[in-house]
């Protein structure tokens, strides 16, 4: 995991290079089909790179966008009608069952059908009309990390060629997440949280994406409680929850996703939470602890909030004598129907 | 909380006796107008019951649908072309500012716009063109009870009648919602988990739902860590946080949805999980507790499932000294923007 972790850098910028013209043919193809509307499907850390292509789709693109819920096609058989619809099936190995029998039922219910993998030989990339690699190189740990980042790359190359951008804003990421990874500012924070069982994360708008995952990479490694909630969301009843003793992590970026959380950190002052702020650490100086990220262009914040949070998971994971390679109760493909 | 999670079968009566010829009136003119896609929008309680309406109307009409991300409206400013976007904003009170400012965002975009209410004269009921009263009556405690058991019900009820039926599933909901909750299995089960921290919550398909608003009852009022995964995504990471010490609730339906558990239900075996059950004692005869519930309609046992699940976290938070009809932190409208 930690190897993975430090590669990512690198398969950011092979993305880059190599991947650049086979994203750009995708998104030509995309955009002369003109979708109505897009649906994404996946599971675990996929999930999170879809939900973030579901912001960006509708932020950038102005195209109404839902996360789709597999089961109503499998499980429940439903055949609705996908004409104009774009279905985008995120998946690293490409190999999970639902995913490949969901997308082969969208795709005869009239979808256009991509696949966004780092396996393009797999079942999933075969069952689909279009197919994004993300050239993450092969991944091992159970915890997914560079395939994370890349996904989320390849999903905002995708998604602002598309909508006739230049891909500009991800220049920067290789060299920018190269700094962040060598402040090792998670693995600083990490002692803190030895022996944490419950805590909360929380962000709103692109950022929301890395609060989920940020969750996810806890819990798989460390076995805590870690909840995600959007900011909003968490005033609707989970606050009650938070206490000086339930730590909060916030992932506030410049921008209007950290502007929008403010009020929550206020609320969050109230409670007396301990809170770690993850990006502007102007917009809560009295955090108990802090991991300050670069400026970037808000779309692709989210590449870069991840990687403090990934050391922060693995430094948990060690400091509590767990192998975060070898999740307990875990395989690297997850067999799901 | 207790004397409102009481009134549920006289609610849930009410409107099938006095509501009916509304809802019919409303799934009218939304049949007429052949919406393409369904966007649902809602926070907290009132989202498990849009995640709810989700299912039925991929399932049974066919439609695409998606839980559309407010701050995609509001916070960025996006302007989506909803032209043939049936646009679901579903509220207890009505009164939340970003769903009434993102609602009202979406109709300016060409969404046919509908609110599901409990305050017929509420901001959001006035922003919008159709308008669905649940009338569950005033409720009073924080922790929403009956206008979510009236919200599922008026979902039900319109999407039912939307697609033709002649919503008789729904009849025999009042008389077995009497039943179970004169059971108390909820309560009955509560003792087990007195000094409970942690806590997962799982189902499928439809009961999914259920498993997100339990989570939630207990995060507002006993301040438990409590997580819901769909049973497919428990097995994506977050089964490496099971073992003996964190007991697991399975919503297992007789149906599709249960069946489909099944596997799940293997895997916490294997990890030797302290297991609930709500619903069908047959699907895994091995758990340590048990709360069963009459057999239904698939498609309406949210209903009831909910209800030993109420009665659990309201017996919890009675046990561990807190008020569950003022969690600390929260007010009972949700000034989210």
């Amino acid at each position: 995991m930690a190897a993975e972790i430090a590669e990512q850098p690198g398969a950011l910028q092979r993305l880059l290079d190599d991947g650049i013209s086979a994203v750009r043919e995708v998104a030509d193809r995309v955009a002369r089909r003109r979708p109505r509307f897009v649906l994404l499907t996946a599971r675990g850390t996929s999930d999170h790179a879809a939900l973030y292509a579901k912001y960006l789709i509708e932020i950038t693109l102005g195209l109404p966008a839902g996360l789709a819920s597999p089961s109503t096609l499998t499980t429940y058989g439903s055949r609705p009608d996908l004409s104009d619809v774009l279905w985008i099936a995120v998946s690293q190995s490409g190999g999970s069952p639902d995913l490949v029998d969901s997308t082969t039922a969208a795709r005869s219910c009239g979808a256009l059908t991509m696949a966004v993998t780092n396996a393009s030989e797999s079942p999933l990339a075969q069952a689909c009309e279009l197919n994004l690699d993300v050239l993450a190189g092969r991944e091992r740990a159970v915890a997914a990390t560079k395939s994370y980042t890349n996904q989320l790359l390849a999903l905002y190359l995708l998604i602002d060629l598309w909508g006739g951008g230049d891909a500009g804003a991800a220049q920067p990421l290789p060299g920018l997440a190269a700094d962040v990874l060598q402040k090792d500012a998670g693995a600083e924070v990490a002692p803190r949280y030895r022996f944490v069982e419950r805590l909360v994360v929380t962000a709103r708008g692109y950022a929301y994406a890395t609060a989920r995952e940020a969750a996810l990479k806890m819990m798989e490694t460390s076995y805590l409680s870690a909840h995600a909630f959007s900011g909003a969301d968490l005033m609707h009843g989970p606050l009650a929850m938070i206490d000086a003793d339930r730590p909060v992590i916030a992932v506030v970026p410049r921008g209007l996703g950290g502007t929008a959380l403010a009020p929550v950190l206020e609320r969050l002052r109230d409670r007396n939470a301990d809170l770690l702020i993850v990006g502007d650490l102007q917009a809560a100086p009295w955090a108990a602890a802090a991991a300050s990220l670069p400026l970037t262009d808000e779309r692709v914040g989210p590449v870069l909030q991840i990687l403090p949070l990934q050391q922060m998971a693995h430094a948990m994971a060690v400091a509590r004598r767990y192998d975060p390679d070898a999740p307990r109760g875990l395989n690297k493909i997850t067999e799901t129907r």
